[in-house]
């Protein structure tokens, strides 16, 4: 999309280096301004599910956070802007108060996204000072902050995409056509030979707490796709009767796409026999050679058991795909829960909920999507979402035993 | 609130004469947008639950009324505005196709504010041409456009009085403070003989289809309160438990009030045990002298029996009010479902869904609140919510046997 | 079903002399046991949805109104059989304490059936001693009693219907085949002149609180049809796309038929095209010259509209049908809201309960059906249930304006 | 709670020698309806929610899993005893066919107990039959039968005890007072090296398609527990607000605990400030010495967390539980989500659907209750419940870090 600009991928030098500090702060945070601005206000105003939170409130929540954990503890004289925003703003920080109930979100027509703005320039204001004040002690914090920010800035395209598409107007959030994809190679698998891999987060850059501790794990040999499934083959899944066919589903899967009638991707749009696809560009016809997105845990798995294979664990893929380029086209589902590393820490304080106490319930993604910032994401990234989650830009890698 | 001003009151004249009915289309659209004005697009998008309806709705929704029910019959040559508007601002109609669901209207930031005033524009331009050529013609419809408007007046009030209510912020839609209210009189009644009574519409002025035919009604001597329950007399009510006896209660009553933890009406704020009250000024101390209103039909039942007496008859209501002065400052919950009078006739086509369909499992009000357009009120006027509705402007007039 | 035999009908002489009424006590309480006389202890356990109550638990709250309105009262030296039954047996009397939750009594294999038995015959016993005692003294509670118990009868056929129902077995209360029905004379109507008429319950004969006070009301002419509407009829409705069409429905009922995919009514089975009827006599070809039953009252306005007629209102029926035989062959819905007599006084203390507090979200039927104990029915007589209800014997007669 | 006979457990020697083998199954076939005897044919068809089912159910649909998998495929003569039970008494396998809704089963009044103890009478002498004709080609899928009864076995007595718990008469399965638990020893750690050790099932015995393959997997040096968390150490985390301290719990575990208001285990009842706990042998005075049961995974945790602890991972348990003597008194949750091993297989057809199906959204549980039959159990043993379960004999046994 071009939307990340190189300058942005070279900020994670990881230096504490307060000149550039203070670029990096300023870059992410324009970032996620320019990601809002073909948006008007009351485009930034709607959350359409409650797993989904309006762009006011990513831009005013990644705000709360500088505020709360840098400016409140390390700039002695900072005047909150908003008292109330600590109520409004907090995501799920039980240690931090109570909050804002989630699905009321969309119901925040004040403050006024200008004012969010406002209190947007009034923190950056403050931090900038404090970055050049205290620039290497906050240093943890800051990157946290931003890494923080980031991660919001691709929630900002998956909500702002499932809200248009919940407008039956279905307007694009980006004018334009998108570029078309080139023809596809055949699929095809690299082999590996297992045995004890290192996997997890070590060594002086920046990781969330749950990419750690580092450690050793024992594997048997796999065979890892070398690209993405295409919306051609998922195609010829949907065809075969895959909606249809309970024998290639996980039991809460095939209760969950009973349930909620799904026969397609999100997002797919059958119009009269042919498939539309919704995109950030609008509603464009399929494209069968660009790679299947928007599907959840569930559809990658029944896909692949259907295809003959099975997905990959978040450590076969770790070990294959090691220092490759990242980020992919879409993120990896993979075969495996979200359970903590042995040995895990989580972060101290209120910090301690950013990742710990989602560790139930949830699968990994791995590899970061067109969307994810890129110096956002590393080989020992731990994305997750349930099972059934589909609004992300979530597809399908398939693996194999040899 | 001085929100209506007097030349719109006597536009009711009855009168066909196209420059009147030019000027009484005129001043009706410019008091729905006059109502809009104190409030940003991100508030007009806001909607707080299904029960309620974006203002931008309603500024829609009313403009395609006037665009369905006259201009697509009677302007030969009107071209729709935009053909989606037909599927995004139809509201309960099923013989004109199908609708956005209305729990989602809430999502629509697209059309802008700006757009659906532009929209309004674009058919107010064709209804003043059509009543300059055919005024005779289309009165009825144009009459029914008008009034059918003026419904949606009160609700822009208490939809955007709930909206508001669900912001943590509590913002207030007027600035200032309520006039403080005189000290009320002592309860009183008037005694009525009852008798063979006529109700119901008939003459010349506009009435909805459910409040005909006028018919005679037989009723017994019945007394009925010269005003309406104080927030001070109510107060009682819940500090003799009110809200923990269910021998004053309704059974269906009672399993809500349980189910929703009701304590006090709605907007009442419990603040370190004395009682707030948020209002379209914003939150205001408790003052006992005011008018209850925001109960339930099931709470002023329980109010009733509480206090020794019962609520009116529909009948009753209007052979006691006859022709006094009406809006009242609340609606008058009665104690009367909301049935089909004898011989009773739907309006002709699409319209006949406009009253006749929702008479089940509703209570009748009566007599109009502040909110109400003066012009807008008449005593054979049929207003009907669920029993369990409490964010209208609804309150409390009691009635007992002889 | 000739299940109810003559002598118990005669028994409703409303005589207070003792051998009578201990004559009445012990039929009335005999029909109960012979009701349930085919089912198995676990037939008479099962609850297939809240609304309805297993057999067992029938039996036993029919038991305990005679223990707690008379036996506690009037019976000093009377010991209650387990205390616990209050508790497990009281049906919604806020004022005699916390109950069993309804949708629980399914879950109630202790007491056993042979218990509950026990228990009646424990009752019995007292009672007995009672009425011999104190029979002048105790009569209106001990008439209440009866006619409550009477109510619960014909729950229990409708209750064990809805629960064979539920089971894919489909077994027959009764074996047997039905007696087929004569070929049905055309519909016709009586026509009425209206005017003042008396309603509502006067004299010495037992009737319900909500049967009074007798009152006049004021009606226009009307016809009434003489039959109720058949299987066959109703079958005409259906294939004109009844089912689909919601210009014939009330919005209520609209919404409700979508959500349930209601297309027939309650007992229908679609058997290759073909209908079948699930009776108590277990699954029979449909008859088109039966009544139609089991439908609801949303359904029985639509059908009253297809057909260009309308529902009667209560008075109406009452008016025409006056001292002519009950019971019918079903309920017939009426297009009136269960709503309070003008003066309407309920019974005193915790019997209050019995019928007020259910004065609200409910339709009336007249009539009763071939179930319904001969002796329990009057003119008078108001059943209520709420417009979506399709367990009970309900079903259609039409009424029109002249 | 001796109802597991000596004789049962010695059945599990693996041979195919068809005398034992007849022996085998007639011991385990007749230990089910032996864990039925105290129960009426009422208690035997409760359904307490839909997680549960009815005894009558387990009876027979144990029977029918024999019927399908060996007799329809294996006996060429057999004649099923009823066409209908296919439906009524199929569990979940999609591949078998449609099925009675799992949380209708407590409506099946029919069959009646009796019936279904004919069914197993029909069935027992066809298996046996079977087993003398073809007993070493059949004993995979005998075996398999066998071990699916015993799971059921242990079902029987949780689905009861909540039955009961449901009732409140609170009445007891078995008479009597459970034996006084000697006093606990002091919570002690045994410590393990790592490693990479052996996981999973190998060899001749029998074991679930879930425990395979065996594989190795590389474990951090790690302490386990030596035995299970007591009730008193349980009250402790009680005490110290552990039910309303959000820090130590996992996000979705926190949210169930408010949502279903869990301030203790399933089963503890709190009379006047004392705990009773509600047993198999009724309601009995909580005994701080006995193991704490009843809590679900989330608890688990949270207690854990609470104690400065964790729980094991399964192949820490594995690892350190090895060959000794299980089960245990109450089964262990531990901190592993129920993924496949690599290498996975499923049985073949319609016993695909077995455990495969259901590896998603659940949390291992290992090494047994008191409930299960003694040959049943293995140290490789996978059983698997939702994160939420609390009606199974589950408890919580701590590891931590060296």
């Amino acid at each position: 999309m071009g939307m990340y600009a190189a300058a942005v991928a070279e900020r994670q030098a990881g230096t504490a280096d307060e000149g550039a500090l203070e670029a990096d702060y300023a870059a992410v945070r324009a970032l996620s301004v320019e990601l809002a601005a073909p948006l008007s206000a009351e485009d930034c105003a709607v959350q359409s599910m409650p797993d989904a939170s309006p762009i006011k409130w990513h831009l005013a929540h990644t705000t709360w956070f500088f505020e709360t954990v840098l400016l409140a503890r390390f700039a002695t004289d900072y005047v909150p802007y908003d008292p109330a925003f600590a109520y409004l703003f907090n995501s799920y920080y039980e240690g931090l108060g109570p909050r804002h109930p989630r699905p009321q979100r969309g119901l925040l027509s004040r403050p006024a996204l200008k004012e969010v703005l406002a209190y947007r320039a009034h923190v950056d204001q403050a931090m900038q000072r404090l970055i050049g004040a205290r620039g290497a002690e906050i240093l943890p914090f800051l990157r946290l902050g931003l890494h923080h920010e980031q991660q919001h800035q691709e929630l900002m395209l998956t909500d702002i995409k499932h809200a248009f598409f919940s407008n039956p107007l279905l307007p694009a959030y980006a004018p334009g056509k998108p570029v078309p994809t080139e023809p596809v190679p055949a699929m095809a698998f690299t082999a590996h030979d297992g045995g004890i891999v290192q996997v997890g987060h070590q060594g002086e850059g920046f990781a969330f707490d749950n990419e750690g501790p580092a450690h050793q794990v024992l594997l048997r040999p796999f065979c890892l796709a070398t690209r993405n499934v295409t919306c051609g083959e998922y195609l010829a899944f949907m065809d075969d009767g895959g909606y249809r066919r309970p024998e290639f589903w996980l039991s809460d899967g095939w209760a969950m796409a009973q349930a909620s009638a799904w026969d397609a991707p999100l997002y797919w749009i059958n119009t009269s026999g042919a498939w539309d696809v919704f995109t950030l560009n609008g509603p464009q016809r399929l494209d069968c050679d660009q790679v299947v997105t928007h599907v959840s845990f569930y559809e990658a798995a029944a896909y692949a058991a259907w295809a003959g294979f099975r997905l990959p664990t978040e450590f076969e893929w770790e070990a294959a795909v090691g220092e490759r380029a990242v980020p992919g086209q879409v993120w990896d589902w993979t075969r495996s829960s979200y359970d903590p590393y042995p040995g895990y820490q989580p972060f101290d304080g209120a910090l301690a909920e950013y990742n710990g106490k989602f560790m139930s319930g949830q699968m990994v993604l791995r590899g970061g999507s067109f969307a994810t910032p890129p110096g956002h994401i590393r080989a020992t990234y731990r994305n997750f979402f349930p099972p059934s989650a589909r609004w992300q830009f979530s597809g399908i890698r398939l693996a194999a035993n040899p």
